[in-house]
């Protein structure tokens, strides 16, 4: 009991009740994660509606008249809202959440909901038929719904931009466009080169790895990166994914191929990145209004900073190499660490984004968000989706879907609703190049550290100008801060072109 | 949409409020499993706000004026809650918990739940340290609290009444020593006859199994017993419990101790018990006033049912025998049939209820009973527990604890405040036994399909008789309606009597 109290009453009140939210959030999260994890089929249906009630609580908590008035009462306490102090901050953060939320009407919310459950089941029925014609009704019914929903942020310069604020607050349409018109042309020119020249073999990776020994090789490697355990787990899922239940228990998922030694101890990797960020938000703002991350693209510029930058360097598997051919001598025992180094980066047009290779990841963004802005701007139609998916892709990476189910249905996003969530995957390669150059800027031995399994100096300065800040900073804000640049392509373009030009005698 | 319509509007409110509390215990349940399965430590500050949130919200729920108004209303419209209808039934249980619960002041239940968690925390370093002093001031303290909550439900006949009733509705304390006092001379003399007789050896059990192979046995059994896997999961916890998220999604947990081969597989008939009378409740009281079980005890009649009168008989081992066998050649290939079921039936006083053999495990409810009624009543004094305690343990079982650690400080209940819950444990016996002497009454059969594998008419009766009903009845009802007779000692001495008499040939 001091008798000069920091917090103002007033900002108590909306401690505790972003601290309530949280909790809500997190139980939510828990459930999530044990549906996907451990739920027999038996739980679905309750979990459901357990779901759905956690989510209606949740609305009620943040858009009730009392949080209007309260947030007008700390505005005036506050003032500027952009000033540097944590109040203003968690006034601004919280201010944005409750205009947004109330904004939108409960049946429309609700209706949205409705859709994307029922849009699931279909999704997944028309990709084992590889039939688009089951899905269409539905992503028609969710297009028409997120117009419906951008409409109601009017006047904006861009109606996809409401859709992009809710993964990456305060970007524009205008400024991610602009990014890529950069990044195209660049990006298209490299890989017209690489295509030119005789691909590594990566086919010692394409094999069954004993899984055993993936799960050790994994958990090992995420450890020596600053993985808290205590704080953290490890389990199986279809479909790989980060979550918390608050900063003391951030879980990450991984699953064994039977047909590649590569992707567990990548993703898993990855992952770890993005655990690593929800593990080093400051304990102050532990149920805070401003605990969560900055953005989707900063959280995956974390995740890919420790898969690509990290995991796919040199240096890297110089030092995780001999421990790689110990646990399987018969498939690695006669690839030299060059070899393994180039197949490991071998550069290859594939179907999907999750599948990709760096140099060809961005172009399965482009493609998808020229795509929903088409949709959003009504300039492209659903019906059509499939054809126009074919020839971008055809346009953009050479190849052209077999069926339906490797093209249009070839993922689980816009099932769900998320429209506006594509661009965060290709922003965040972005930033977390540009983190990476200046991180080494300040720490020039930074790969020799990597060559001797030391990671202590990349978390350290991620936990210093990255995770430490939560949702302080809107997303160009922090990486302004942090690099004294907002995100902008040429470091990611200049780092392509080193790396592939090295491997590919460019 | 029939135009007759089965449920008013205002049973139809009943029934939401039920489904939305029962939604929020079961996401409290889930808390609870996960944190003692799967939960780093790092988890658990966090789960407890969390915890603590969705309990503030259950109370919120079930004690707002309005629920009180809608039962009174309802109480009009539905007329006598004894008639035996689910809507007269559902506002009856309804009411009980509604006017339990406003009968307690916030507060009062706000420092329970504090004193409680540090309790739990003063328990395990007492028992560590053997050492009773440190747990003292929290035991007084959750006695001087028991106290202050069973007098709010006066006038009643004994102070223990409101506690027993909270695990065991309607039942009576001066039911329950009118059951003990007829059931304790017959056990002790009973365990005096068996005490002259030569022990079998049971050394066989008492010896390290391979985890994995118990693994495979106990799923083999409770599958073959009826656990549906698509409505539940086994997982591996420090205490095995049961827990369930709703009708679909019903968990155990067991584990495997280094030095005793039975324990693990006895616990896991136990907890599946449990797990299938959660699965057996009726499909229309999901999310509904009567999604409940009767009572403790009749929870505890199905799992002691499993493990005891299936799991330890006879004509159970005559058909698994042969597959433990091949499991455990080295231990039990020259070990009979015979040996085997004798050894797995020893007798013999044991420190702790979880130990204790069929013939003996009475004694420790009796005497957990005493000891409590003497702290309510205050004849007994928290600080004389510990020799209170050794000097009964030498009475009703001839043995007397080498320390508190071993005695007083044995187990978690009175550190979580539950004091009323033993008697549960004894009385689940008892009805084990009424129940499987009516069900053999009606199917005569019974042991022969049990020496064929075959369990389906066991659980079809129990199904039948108990578990459909859910909260329908209190459980002496239930036990009317099943058996003819409420509980009684009769059937359990009786079984006892013949069981041990053949096998110690007294």
């Amino acid at each position: 009991m001091s008798d000069k109290p920091q917090t103002s009453e007033k900002m108590q009140e909306l401690i505790n009740l972003a601290a309530e939210l949280d909790d809500l959030s997190h139980i939510n999260a828990l459930m999530g994660w044990d549906q996907q994890v451990y739920m027999p089929r038996g739980g679905s249906e309750e979990r459901g509606t357990q779901s759905a009630l956690i989510g209606r609580l949740m609305h009620e908590k943040l858009t009730s008249e009392k949080v209007g008035k309260l947030l007008a009462d700390l505005e005036a306490e506050v003032g500027d809202l952009n000033a540097d102090t944590d109040e203003a901050r968690a006034v601004k953060v919280f201010k944005k959440a409750y205009e947004k939320q109330t904004k939108v009407p409960w049946p429309l919310l609700m209706e949205f909901i409705k859709v994307t459950t029922g849009a699931h089941e279909a999704w997944v029925e028309a990709r084992t038929k590889s039939d688009f014609s089951i899905f269409q009704p539905y992503l028609q019914k969710i297009v028409d719904l997120r117009i419906e929903y951008a409409k109601l942020f009017q006047p904006y310069d861009h109606i996809y931009d409401a859709l992009l604020d809710d993964y990456e607050p305060g970007m524009k349409t205008a400024d991610v466009k602009k990014i890529f018109d950069e990044l195209r042309p660049q990006q298209v020119e490299l890989l017209k080169a690489i295509a030119e020249k005789e691909p590594p073999d990566n086919s010692f990776i394409k094999t069954h790895y004993k899984t055993e020994y993936q799960e050790l090789l994994g958990r090992y490697v995420i450890t020596r990166f600053g993985f808290d355990w205590n704080r953290g787990r490890l389990d199986l899922t279809a479909h790989p994914f980060t979550t918390e239940f608050g900063q003391g228990d951030v879980r990450i998922t991984t699953r064994y191929l039977d047909d590649d030694g590569g992707s567990a101890l990548f993703s898993t990797m990855h992952e770890a990145g993005h655990a690593m960020y929800g593990q080093g938000i400051a304990a102050k703002y532990n149920r805070h209004p401003l605990s969560g991350a900055a953005s989707l693209a900063i959280h995956e510029s974390q995740s890919r900073l420790w898969e690509n930058l990290v995991g796919r360097s040199k240096e890297f598997w110089s030092f995780f190499y001999p421990s790689v051919q110990m646990l399987f001598p018969e498939i690695l025992g006669n690839v030299s660490m060059n070899d393994f180094y180039r197949g490991i980066n071998k550069v290859e047009p594939s179907m999907i984004r999750v599948e990709a290779d760096e140099a060809t990841y961005n172009m399965h963004i482009m493609l998808r968000l020229e795509i929903e802005m088409g949709l959003m701007e009504g300039g492209m139609q659903v019906a059509d989706l499939p054809e126009i998916w074919n020839s971008k892709m055809q346009e953009y990476l050479g190849i052209t879907p077999k069926n339906d189910a490797e093209g249009v249905l070839q993922d689980v996003h816009w099932s769900g609703g998320m429209i506006g969530y594509f661009p965060t995957y290709a922003l965040g390669n972005l930033a977390s190049v540009q983190l990476w150059d200046k991180l080494l800027e300040e720490n020039p031995n930074v790969h020799d550290e990597i060559a001797q399994g030391k990671f202590d100096t990349i978390l350290g300065w991620m936990r210093e100008h990255i995770h430490q800040y939560g949702a302080k900073y809107e997303p160009q804000e922090l990486m302004l801060r942090a690099t004294g640049s907002k995100i902008t392509p040429e470091p990611y373009i200049n780092y392509l072109k080193t790396k592939y030009g090295e491997i590919y005698d460019l």
